[in-house]
């Protein structure tokens, strides 16, 4: 797999349980404690996030860190 | 979940999952084209590993990204 699809692919899926929980990315922002524009960029792909920032969204959306490694796509959703 | 934990538990499954291979660091660092002394910072929880580099172990393990982060354990095997 290409590296900037691993990003990619990771971006769409916190884009989707992001949405699940009804958030806006402002609200994800203020809850995750990042800002926005690292959000937005996350989730376009466009960052080569940490482990340990890994596990802070996935807590923060309460889903194991496991999940946002599932259900990649590479289709727009 | 304090974030040293997550990496000392990252850290332990991924030598977990290098020992299920039968694989030696050495082995392993030549497998997934890092430095010897990288990896073994990583098992030992002292490596905020980015995205890439997590889903390149995972690929030189054949496992999912997600198998990464299951069956993480506190306690030391």
């Amino acid at each position: 797999m290409d590296k900037s699809d691993v990003k990619v692919l990771f971006g769409r899926r916190i884009r989707e349980l992001r949405k699940a929980r009804g958030w806006s990315q402002e609200e994800f922002a203020l809850h995750v404690d990042m800002d926005r524009s690292y959000v937005g960029s996350v989730e376009r792909g466009e960052r080569n996030i940490s482990l340990e920032n890994i596990c802070l969204i996935a807590e923060t959306l309460e889903v194991p860190p496991s999940e946002l490694f599932e259900n990649w796509r590479l289709a727009e959703s």
